[in-house]
């Protein structure tokens, strides 16, 4: 019997919106420090971009009582694929809300996946215009390279906790077509982490196990760099801004990642990441699977994150416990 | 009326096989300058592998008469997507013949381009199992990193002279799914380049318009490294290995590739290049035009290209004339 | 016969004065382009620096009515140092003048080469203290990191043109103690460039052959960056901000430095250079000298500089001719 | 009153020798992995070389019971240099002896430093010439870059362990005129660890203190990359070669070096290092002491060395405790 073709009907991540309870310090943070433009303002939400997202924005920071995702986005390859994909969300039981009126893009459609994240489709977009001054030499690039922080080049992907994975894992791939490229079993036969792709990037979605029982926490939000030298600069960077460092730089065994995490002013965690020349090209891609023997052997030269990568995630539990 | 859904049946490119009349000096370069693995070895043909690809081979040199491009090969989605692929080239009249017993891969179905280009797709394919002595320590991985040479990564994209651009694309659009991400128009609106994508790459194959009256001839194949580090190393390597480097190390305008072109001993242009983060991910890309004018201003920091560069191709042209 | 002892009296090139009819384009370039920091204003001259430079100053701008080379100051190893060479030179039949009131140094003791160059010894100096919201992180760094434009690191080197350049080296060795490490012999005879160190850097100042009449003028100055990394996305920052790259980013066979050349609004020409971790460690360093042929390949990866390189010096010719 | 002159009498490290029990897999190591070129055999002792060391060897593996440091040898700036720096040991009451017969340089004179480790001074030394093979394209070089294994520059200092830091530092200061330029001193008063240069380089020897009652011991040699990219490659060929990194890549808050810390099969540490652009350039340079409060903080970036890092030197305590 011939395997089922894959869906290709979710092109990529559009944008995620972040959650923080210091709002100022936060969109401060993504600007001044990361080097991402200020692309709208409306209501609790200021919108920001890299200067390689070819949309009016790759993150929404909302004023709120505490940190964590507020949704994430992604768009999709047509009208058509976007039709399909809510059908079948809705064929599977998934409520399905339209979200009208929303700054640089059509109607989101949103939902909640069995874990609570809330995850958004949309098909219309508005292509970001850089005013003149902000405007490229060349003009294949949306806009002009900051030259100042960190220079965020576009959103990469994002890192949620889920309770129970495998449910989710197939929950992603039935209904948003996303294919599994990396993932951990652990030796009890639970799955303690994925990797999701929509086409070439390795993932644009992730997600590690849930230890406490609440659900739709997020793990870390990830931006695109354009080298791992660039990576180490950030480091420098971050130091010199009073910005805690709480991983790497280092790359990670799993999908190979050139990593650095800090922790913005909300409490998010955010990655910065450059993943060089690796593409999923193989269409069948062959899904790796991790031991728990091999993940306990650290990342890829060695070093062992810290505790609080394993136990922060945003929002904080309630009780202050991790 | 809504747009028609892009189509998505070519996964990506698989393979070139390059003609050389030096077929010794040329697989050496390859194996000893690029770094490349050697990984079979069939009748006229040695089949050689960059240690990030998934197949048993990206390239296939094979002993001719002159230089030039065998054929160039496209993976499919899946099989149905090949089934639907081949369906169109009939109907739009174009003879298909099914080769059999390939090394590394199933049936190949080739056709020849408007240009003669000859173009093979197929689905099935062999994952390339490492040996245990080039086995890489982490296991998403597909063979060790050779630490030899350049290091090639993983072969990129081709780039072909064809003598009527217009028409080309229309044929690499309507059969292939293929999409245009950049090209170049003339003054006189004629077509002068072309950068062609199957999924989130900028490109898989580019043309540049052929000036001679001869068909199917080849401007270089690519291969990605790492970083633009790595490919300022490259140059060094070349330098001391006695390899005539053409162009570059530089970045272009168009697409902008940070490139290095050199000469393998049979004649043929090999780029070495590397494009930092830079995906198109949008589904919906809006095709840059780049201008006469914008061409005469030389690549993105003002590198004017040898003369060569647009005049040289392979096979050279029988009179001894460019 | 033993071999004089090389002398060790001059430490390190400690900046230089560029004349410029641009005062305010010029010092806005440097300050935003270059992401230097203004550390001192007086008269027609403001004082900029680098963030790993512990002086005071490394660069000093002065509004005139030309451009070109104020001066080049040097820093002497030791006061004792200071005083042998201003011997030596007053025993050469040099005339040296004390200029006293400097900004962020001591007393500043000039005179001109045979090619009437102005160049200052000195020994006490300032040492840099960062304001508050300047000071790094880490205390074995002048200054923060700037994170904008191009991030000059420190001053590396200048680079002047003369109409003989034997007797000019000659006068450098004998007086300042300088070395020569390579060096241009055309087949005539003559010396066409020559590369002249203090200590371990490979160069602190280089002298090309002048082919008018004038005196006097400078060919650049080079400051240098912290990886070939930063030169290419500096080569990005002067495009986007439509700053004009003469040459590069490229290597240098003589030194193989990796550099970019820019005009700065005054017209006189920069370099931002990186050499790698390559040092001249041998006291007793033989110098290269290349011969006319190895020149006329071009640089080390093949690229042939532009015209203006070997004819545009500061200040201009009167005439308007090169 | 003036302070004295700096001595400027050593120009450099020339050479260390490295002891090993394993002397096969330890020279295939260094051969291998890092891509240094065996340019000598004599008795128990095989002589490498990085591309860019100017002289015959910068690296003698001697086969022996344990493994450890044989002896350092530095290079004066000039014979007459030698002979006061003999004359100085010897005021000093140091034993000096003459090591005649060496392989790629003159008579060497031998003393124990007040630690115990052996160290050499030499004046003569055979500059490498390159077998035609290995002989690169631009003369200013020493040899063909490898483009093998991590490709080792050059050696670049090495780091003791000392069990009374403050005389020791006197005493390389004194004799050998080196200059402290960064140092650690705890609450106590102690001093934990200092860092001494020659010239430009910020440091070519280093002193940890010793914690156990043993004498002469060797925390590491070190030898250096060309970017701080090739270190991170670096990392991954370790990692498929099987050698065990210990720490890194990272940067050190002092001295800001980027570094890779790995063990030979012979048991001693080995350091890949890149500084980047960093050189001390002041002949003043004002030593910078870290406290034991900032040491706390790990390094640059927030890294806690393993405690094999504080523990391990070699040759390792008799009785088998660190």
């Amino acid at each position: 019997m011939e395997a089922p073709e894959p869906i290709m009907d979710v092109a990529h991540l559009g944008h995620v919106e972040l959650l923080t309870p210091k709002p100022e310090a936060s969109v401060r943070f993504f600007a001044e420090v990361m080097g991402m433009t200020i692309s709208g303002r409306r209501g609790d939400s200021v919108f920001l971009r890299g200067w390689d997202d070819y949309e009016r924005f790759s993150l929404q920071v909302t004023a709120a009582k505490t940190s964590g995702l507020g949704h994430a986005a992604f768009r999709t390859r047509s009208r058509q694929a976007l039709d399909r994909r809510l059908a079948a969300l809705r064929a599977d039981g998934v409520e399905v809300t339209a979200q009208e009126d929303n700054m640089g893009h059509g109607t989101g459609w949103r939902f909640r996946d069995p874990d609570g994240h809330q995850v958004e489709l949309y098909w219309d977009t508005e292509w970001y215009e850089a005013p003149a001054e902000r405007r490229p030499a060349l003009r294949n690039q949306a806009e002009r390279y900051p030259a100042r922080g960190v220079n965020v080049r576009r959103l990469d992907h994002y890192n949620c906790l889920g309770a129970e994975l495998r449910g989710l894992r197939a929950f992603y791939e039935r209904n948003l077509g996303l294919r599994c490229t990396e993932r951990i079993e652990m030796d009890d036969g639970t799955e303690a982490g994925m990797w999701l792709t929509a086409t070439n990037k390795s993932y644009d979605v992730a997600f590690a196990r849930e230890a406490s029982g609440v659900g739709g926490r997020l793990h870390h939000v990830t931006f695109a760099l354009d080298s791992r030298e660039a990576i180490l600069q950030a480091a420098d960077v971050f130091l010199d801004a009073g910005v805690a460092i709480e991983n790497g730089p280092h790359k990670h065994a799993i999908q190979q990642t050139f990593f650095l995490y800090v922790y913005e002013p909300g409490g998010n965690r955010i990655e910065l990441a450059h993943a060089g020349a690796r593409l999923v090209l193989a269409p069948d891609w062959k899904t790796i699977t991790w031991t728990q023997a091999e993940r306990a052997r650290g990342q890829a030269w060695g070093l062992q994150l810290t505790e609080s990568f394993r136990t922060y995630a945003t929002p904080p539990l309630p009780d202050g416990t991790r």
